[in-house]
């Protein structure tokens, strides 16, 4: 069986695992990633993580068919890492594909986090048996992976499927981008909280709710997961933040499923844990922001595969 | 070498062409629609006019590879139109590609009529020498066509590519299809006259421009050709189509870009007609709503066929 190592980096560890074609993790590995010591050093960190997991497995550098890692922001086609991954300092500009092609002898394929685990979800998870896909992962921003024709679309410079920053209210709030009303500032974990926050605070008498009683007090307590423990007990605010979201983030898949026509918008991330409440709001709202004929031959589901996406995701695409 | 015929169905005319793989069209010949005698005429017209393609090359069905058409709407994988197609009414739901292969003993391959102009573009046009691109086609509505990894994308129902229902303005015109504040409201020769009249119509005193003093007076007359002449007038009610029109474009094709990150983007059809203004507003609006890296690796550019690009494109459809 070919076999593959799968490296997931993020902002403060770095994922390995060690990968067959049947899709079976083994040695999953963590190390720090030390981002905060710049690029050289957190590619280091993912060379001695390829080291111990090569150990660990008991086998050859050369029994492994290549190493497949994610990464925030873009990979170019030469393995230059073309930005995009703020929380990475120095990582951009990085070189990754000739170090690994040195030091062990392996070629290396590298893609952005969550386009990684659109390949993931499409080989072993929710995507499985069909051939276009759009996954979206609403973490603490909103990162988005698209396959088409059954294959990973990266575009010419890896950097397809920035989806997060699709324009949904055009005088809305203000991104760190720099432009006004990307998605991300409402479907994340990011804009779930600043929306919880901003929502609570202009509450005034009689409709404020338990939800802003606590925010009010603790706002730094306040957590996208928290907002879902108000939306289950059907408190006003937390509905209002909810709905929010699932609005402008249906206006984004709205766009997604009249461009791509796919069969199924996946959508992961940590805000999904709050599980199908999401999915059905958004499937509403996203009704209103596309062709019938498409929206009808779409469907909208949650991601199927655990933390592990994004490791799975890299190992895959070494084995392609 | 290897020819195939194209076939590109209008409202009014249906065209073809025989066409060999160096792109030179020979024999382009035009019968009537007759849409409104139903469906059945349609595919009768069709069939015709394809004996009349094979006689004139003096040929016989089986020195070509086959028969490619461009389509208002969708056709699925087997060759069923499958709606979308609002002017030729009874069209939906008719099969294609059987009766093609029965009389003539040709495979058929169809798809919409922009995403056949996209392959044109590719293969002969503005899209030579890149594998990613998106081409918009603004005519009486707004048409889309993908290319992806340098094959035509059309997802797995034929229906990828409806980029003139992408919702850029939330509460803004109310579109046919049902939905509000489609880009095709405002980017498309009927978008342009309905914002040229409202526009005018609202003026009064001071405001009242020479374009809008005739507006007024014939609004039948009013055309998307005759606002830009008033455009490069500078008129200030024109020009304010103008940005409207861009301004709202430029919200869709800034999606399209964070999307799919494609090389180019080409804009065609007849509103294209006005020239590199609407390529430069465009490209000004557009930078506000994408990832400025993205943007910076795309380029905005006019399409470079002519009126044949949809003979082209359907006969390409055969030959790829």
């Amino acid at each position: 069986m070919k076999r593959a190592i799968g490296i997931d980096l993020g902002g403060t560890a770095i994922k390995g695992t060690v990968m067959g074609e049947d899709g079976v993790c083994s040695h999953i590995t963590r190390v720090p990633t030390e981002a905060q010591l710049g690029g050289a050093r957190v590619l280091e960190n993912i060379l001695t993580l390829i080291d111990q997991l090569i150990a660990k497995s008991g086998l050859k550098p050369a029994d492994f068919v290549g190493v497949g890692f994610g990464t925030p922001g873009f990979v170019d086609s030469d393995g230059t890492i073309l930005g995009g991954a703020e929380n990475l300092p120095g990582w951009k500009g990085t070189q990754v594909y000739a170090p690994i092609r040195e030091r062990f002898g392996l070629k290396a394929l590298g893609a952005n986090d969550v386009t990684a685990v659109a390949l993931a979800e499409l080989k072993y998870g929710a995507g499985k048996g069909v051939n276009n896909i759009v996954c979206m992962a609403l973490g603490t921003g909103l990162g988005g992976g698209i396959v088409t024709d059954g294959k990973l679309y990266k575009g010419t410079h890896g950097m397809a499927g920035e989806v997060g920053h699709i324009t949904v209210e055009p005088d809305g709030y203000q991104c760190t981008c720099g432009r006004k009303g990307c998605v991300e500032r409402y479907a994340s974990a990011t804009g779930i909280v600043h929306m919880a926050l901003e929502f609570s605070n202009a509450a005034s008498g009689g409709e404020i709710t338990p939800f802003a009683e606590i925010a009010r007090k603790n706002p730094d307590a306040v957590t996208s997961k928290m907002v879902y423990e108000y939306v289950a007990k059907s408190d006003a605010i937390a509905l209002k933040v909810h709905n929010k979201m699932c609005s402008m983030l249906g206006r984004a898949v709205g766009a997604l499923i009249d461009i791509l026509s796919p069969d199924r918008i996946i959508l992961g991330g940590g805000v999904m844990m709050a599980g199908d409440i999401i999915i059905n709001t958004v499937k509403q709202h996203t009704k209103q922001h596309c062709w019938p004929a498409i929206f009808d031959r779409c469907e909208i589901v949650p991601a199927q595969l655990s933390e592990d996406a994004g490791v799975i995701g890299a190992a895959s695409l070494a084995l392609e």
